[in-house]
């Protein structure tokens, strides 16, 4: 049950009330006492005798729906006459569609846009592999690829349900970005056929994003796409999240007045996006990195490390700390959670550096709740929109494949990722303050500056199709 | 080169004139000179001592093109400024977008599509994987499948160079029958690992729709993937054409009052569509159908048979005739070719039974020209769209697949395919003239038929999931 009310629990009411005085405010009041918002009213149409109403209402689970419902339902001169659940009637029927970008209103455009048209637009790609990047659909369109094992916090869920997830992600690619982007939940978790389904898809797609799937498969994936395919592959879980994590902590810095190669970060969740953010942030400068899971902390002396943990700590915590999460905490300067709820305490907080940051970004539920810290962190940062800065993907990856096509970009490198973090963290600009370290995700400004910086990275680098 | 001036080599033209009187007449008769079409004139910009016009000329080849443009620079007083070839223009960045069925303004906006609203979508289908029917794109996305072997005429130009092709299709499902499509062309030729990639491809789609895959790969890929998948499979180059065929033989057989179970039918060319088309006449009640190869009539006493075609000689040919397509031409009523070209004569013609009926659909040249035989058949029909009677599958497969999510199908059947024949025929109704036995593909009234007879056909058939 959520906290509070919220649109991911709304209901949308058709109610009839009898035409007298007072009836607009015991519906209101109801819905009040039982601790829900009215988000909406509309729909009033007066019937002599009685009115009808619509309303939206935010609720915190089903079952305070329910509550909703009857409460309404028993305000003496008012029924419900219909009722939804308005998240469920937004998904009916999925959330994109394939819309043309040509004309079919004769003979002539069919002859144009397919037979026998189209066949002289095949054999120039067919002469000419390389005008597939700009004759077809190739041009502005990513694979959002799936296993659905690592579905949002909700673990291994299937394909089947991992794509509303993956249909609102392209939701955010087309908002944010205009890149056209269509999901691709796979029917298998083996990280081989994964690569080999991915491959095999490749000559439909001008990029590759990988989403929701399980580490340690995920790494095996995306290494083995980067490596066989000349089309960018990103693991937004990875990069994504190490993208915008980066350009909150550059900003949170600037608060504190510190520099990244002079502090010490403990990152909680050595999964696939504590590793990445750690890479980030070492490719950044950062220099003191200490990462903690579910054993305690990953050091060279720990036994049994799978390959990305071995790697983990042969490159970090140079001091080879051991123990406990609370063990590490103490004079650290920044705490990065990518990890589970509550995993975190107010002492592990005082035992930090002066000015400590907290970056508790685990999903719903953050590593510990702001307002236990508010008094003692000088920059707090979660991953839920209903706290001051949100890190949020979404800052990060319509804009790095907008900037990928914008250069014709072959693949992603750690240089074009570094590059975007920067641009995020500029658009903060003069605004900085220790409750805006990082842009809205509505700020319109964010993905076309991540574009261009990418864009411009990727050219500098060389990692781009001559064209 | 094409024999008329067509919009598939359009020409689009901007040119500066001199401002006197007759330059617009100059320009037109240049054009008509080199014989090309002018197709639309626009743009007209006076400049005080020049005029600014813009023109979309037909031509017949692109060298043809290239004379165009050569005759109207030639011309005293007019230059090209700018031209360009529309029919790239049209493909340029494809032909197809994503676009979102759900709003994202704001915070709210997000949080019912995407996090944490769409997690209770995901678990919901988790629990119900049904619901995936209706509350992902799966409800009503087809996959356009091709591994670019057998594309149009063209032959095997690999799955990039298909690509324009697929988003043609893709158009058409959309624009005849509201069926969202996506392609999806593989990087892979062998008829396994296309099975395996479109069996892992499956939980994101509601349907699949195998194209311009050669046969015989294309028949196992088929019945693999019907066996496998609980949602429609269909082969359009088989079923779509087989079922438009029947639809066209329905009525050209109502012109010559001859009735199907008494005929003999000539099918020239024995693969995925030759069969197919075999299939459902005999499927309508056809009992004297033969076959013919490039190696002759196929019969049981044939050898080396591939086992496609060691069905079709037990189930066709009840005569065992062998021998040439003249060979087994005399007496027969009906020619069916999905062959080559100019592989019918006059003469062939000419030995068929009293009132010959004509289907010459190898593309873009038929088996034999209409006009060579205008005056001694009673109908004719080509798969092209500047003849009468354009037997084109754009008539079925959007309706068929609207008619399979239209009423839940796991899979499409014999049956399925003949109620869509019937309904395709059934809308020339009185209007049946031996130059109109078949729809114009622009007939509203096609896709909602077929729809609705293949919705009820599966329905009693009950090859639908429950609801």
């Amino acid at each position: 049950m959520a906290d509070t009310p919220t649109p991911a629990y709304s209901l949308r009411l058709r109610v009839r009330m009898e035409n007298r005085p007072g009836m607009l405010g015991r519906l209101a009041m109801a819905i009040g006492e039982v601790g829900a918002n009215i988000a909406a009213l509309d729909g009033f149409e007066v019937k002599t005798s009685h009115l009808v109403q619509n309303a939206v209402v935010y609720c915190r689970s089903e079952s305070h729906q329910e509550q909703v419902l009857a409460a309404v339902n028993d305000i003496d001169g008012i029924i419900v006459l219909e009722w939804s659940d308005q998240v469920f009637d937004l998904h009916q029927g999925g959330k994109i569609e394939l819309s043309s970008l040509s004309e079919l209103r004769d003979n002539d455009d069919l002859s144009m846009a397919y037979t026998p048209g189209v066949a002289r637009v095949c054999m120039e790609i067919s002469k000419n592999p390389a005008r597939a990047h700009d004759l077809t659909i190739k041009a502005n369109t990513v694979a959002i690829v799936s296993d659905g094992t690592a579905v949002l916090g909700l673990g291994d869920i299937g394909p089947e349900a991992a794509m509303p997830v993956m249909e609102g992600k392209a939701l955010l690619f087309k908002h944010f970005a205009g890149v056209d982007a269509f999901p691709i939940c796979l029917d298998t978790k083996d990280p081989q056929e994964i690569i080999e389904t991915v491959a095999r898809l490749a000559p439909t797609f001008g990029g590759i994003n990988l989403e929701d799937i399980a580490a340690p498969g995920a790494f095996e994936i995306e290494e083995a796409l980067v490596e066989r395919l000349d089309i960018p592959v990103f693991h937004d879980d990875q990069h994504g999240t190490a993208i915008v994590t980066l350009a909150a902590l550059d900003n949170a810095l600037r608060i504190v007045g510190k520099a990244l190669g002079e502090i010490k970060i403990v990152v909680s969740g050595v999964g696939a996006a504590g590793v990445a953010v750690s890479k980030i942030l070492m490719g950044a400068g950062a220099t003191h990195v200490v990462g903690v899971d579910s054993q305690g902390a990953v050091h060279t002396g720990r036994e049994n490390l799978n390959s990305s943990k071995q790697w983990f700590a042969e490159h970090t915590n140079p001091e080879a700390l051991a123990g406990s999460l609370t063990d590490v905490m103490g004079g650290a300067d920044v705490f990065i959670g990518l990890s589970a709820p509550n995993v975190l305490t107010r002492e592990d907080v005082e035992s930090m550096n002066a000015d400590p940051i907290v970056f508790a970004m685990a999903n719903p539920d953050p590593e510990i709740r702001p307002e236990l810290i508010a008094d003692i962190a000088a920059v707090i940062a979660t991953g839920r929109s209903d706290f001051a800065n949100q890190i949020n993907n979404v800052l990060a990856f319509p804009g790095v494949f907008r900037g990928a096509f914008d250069a014709g970009a072959t693949k992603i490198t750690q240089g074009m990722n570094l590059s975007a973090a920067h641009a995020i963290a500029s658009v903060v600009g003069d605004d900085l303050a220790a409750d805006h370290i990082i842009p809205s995700v509505f700020d319109p400004r964010v993905a076309d500056r991540v574009a261009a910086a990418v864009s411009a990275a990727a050219r500098s680098e060389g990692v781009v199709r001559n064209r």
